[in-house]
């Protein structure tokens, strides 16, 4: 009998991937826009050292549970090169993924029955792992008046109704792709550390961010010691599969991370370590910022065809690489956006996400676009989606 | 603040991981017999599929959550090749080591307060990752007379005193290495079925079993369709580091453990997983097979050193790499286990480990032993250790 805390909603995503990988096995040309993971893959740097690592046999036995020295080295100074931050190396994590930091970070800081604010719309995985973990959400409604991100105001609103343990901010956003200003950062850090609320930052889209030469993300580190950093190899390094992310962890937190690291994972992926030292060498960033050069062509395209798309407003995409938009006009002919994405599907090869996954109260309306397969599957996409709506 | 649920204890034989490298970065020549790891590392199939697929810059993005098809269907035969059961692919889920699947076994199967029992001396990480999420764990006192392992009178014991909710098994067992007999195993998978308590088997160290020719292990799966079993590619594939585990579960936990699994680790790491479909090769079983022949020669030389090591009693070590024992009279000379492992390590560069991390009670009484480095690092560990002792 499943416990009740299993009773976590599945993606929707993962049925529409199943959906598609059925099409593609029966032969129909699928141009997939669910999944947020870059078409290319590691820098060339990071695939070669792994190549080469198995070639030899080297035999990957169990590393520290918080990860191999030199790569929580190199995350420091990575720190150092994007955000001019000095970062001790005790203070990172390196973790199975930015899931399994989550896990870690939530059942280091919170007990059951805290109270945990998230944005909605949101990444549903925070939810699912906090309600898991007994902890209770606080929903805060973000619109697009404040551009879908939380505000000082909002959370001290539901901080007054009954004190709140910590808030998960993320920017840029996953499905609205907004980011807060390094200003209304500072203020979002600075009320939670004068509240004693905990602020766990995901910025696993930081150097995802549009136009070319944007701001690459302000970290919560700049404003703050007491916050907890979420990060990944999985987005900018495109990454996905192999598993490797990380958590800068206050002082207070590291023993108890590591302690539950070493009980509940052992140890992160040991070969996607040692490759991923490579991902700091200067050919691997040039690597990254062509890629997210290609999602800024293919937003670009997105963002010159809104018109002809014809659906209603969309979220600002400053960053990550999703398209967020309310289906406007075309719910009138299909009724929820699960519906519309399903018939796009099957009538034209092109998979979308229903935003139900990320707004339990508004998602029936919106759609996610995942433009990290490139500008010409977007531009192709568009077509296709045009002549679905004619 | 770290929350109170963090407070699970750090292994010991991190402490001692740690002083070695500390150690061999100073020059010392160290024979490390602390961890549960075969010095030789995945099979050579598994290493040149993983170079191959790495060389060719090969994109790995997110798999399904349970794990590829082929390598749900290549396990499933790995059930009919050892254990001659038709297993339903659609119930074996890939996990991120034996360590991501007792975390989803235990959120999908047990709620918060649920009581479950545990064999002492046993594996810590059980009882850690219960606790972290709010289980009672249950200790049956397993001493030498019952083989170290639950007999049903033992578990009818507790289950009067309050129901048990589940019941983790593992044969061969860590520390001791003893194993349950197959009449034991469904004596024990009948008292769980028949009283409502679900049965979690590990199997980690199944096929690494002596003398040579030896039952390679009893699965639960050959008795029930309801209990759930645990394993993993570290141990047998020697494939510790790369965090590639599975669970076979009932049909009606399958749904919640793939929920949880999309939401807590979105998938087992990719290249592992592709790798990992060389493990089934015959050549692979057959390089495995002769790394457990190194082991059982490890294991005879220390079985044939007894009397020159002089210490108290040991586990029949039926199988795993591990031999556990009582340290008798050295005990009067060093007080507890812990402060004899320093010494020693500080003395000859020989590094085992305390018994703590596997009993609270008797544990500063004994040590582990892992004989995984093979025989001749034994063979040189046991002369070190009879010069310290003399």
């Amino acid at each position: 009998m499943p416990s009740s805390r299993s009773a976590v909603p599945p993606f929707e995503v993962m049925t529409v991937l199943d959906r598609v990988a059925t099409l593609r096995s029966a032969g129909r040309d699928v141009i997939s826009l669910c999944a947020g993971e870059p078409a290319g893959g590691a820098p060339s740097a990071v695939n070669a050292e792994a190549a080469r690592l198995h070639a030899e046999g080297r035999p990957f036995g169990y590393t520290p549970a918080l990860g191999i020295r030199p790569l929580r080295e190199a995350l420091s100074g990575h720190y150092r090169r994007w955000y001019g931050v000095e970062l001790d190396p005790e203070r990172v994590a390196v973790t199975t993924g930015s899931s399994g930091a989550f896990l870690l970070a939530f059942l280091a800081a919170f007990e059951a029955g805290d109270r945990v604010a998230l944005a909605r719309p949101g990444y549903p995985a925070y939810r699912n792992i906090l309600t898991s973990l007994g902890c209770e959400v606080v929903d805060i409604d973000c619109g697009p008046e404040v551009r879908f991100q939380p505000t000082v105001e909002l959370l001290a609103a539901a901080h007054a109704e009954r004190p709140l343990s910590g808030l998960v901010l993320a920017s840029p956003a996953n499905p609205t792709g907004t980011m807060v200003s390094r200003d209304e950062l500072r203020d979002l850090v600075a009320w939670c550390d004068g509240q004693g609320v905990l602020l766990v930052s995901d910025e696993i889209y930081h150097g995802v961010t549009y136009p070319p030469g944007a701001d690459r993300g302000a970290s919560a580190l700049d404003e703050s010691d007491r916050a907890v950093v979420v990060s990944s190899f999985s987005k900018y390094w495109g990454m996905t599969g192999w598993r490797l992310g990380w958590l800068v962890m206050p002082e207070d937190l590291a023993p108890a991370v590591d302690a539950l690291a070493g009980n509940l994972a052992l140890c992160p992926p040991a070969p996607a370590q040692y490759a991923a030292l490579r991902a700091f060498d200067d050919s691997s960033y040039a690597e990254c910022d062509a890629a997210v050069a290609d999602f800024a062509a293919a937003r670009e395209v997105l963002l010159a065809n809104e018109t002809r798309l014809g659906w209603g407003v969309a979220a600002p995409a400053d960053g990550a690489f999703y398209y967020y938009a309310d289906l406007g006009p075309q719910l009138d002919r299909w009724g929820t956006s699960a519906a519309y994405a399903s018939a796009l599907l099957e009538a034209t090869g092109v998979a979308v996400t229903p935003g139900r996954d990320f707004d339990a109260r508004l998602g029936d309306r919106t759609v996610r676009i995942s433009f990290a397969a490139g500008s010409a599957a977007i531009a192709e996409a568009v077509e296709r989606i045009v002549a679905f709506q004619r």
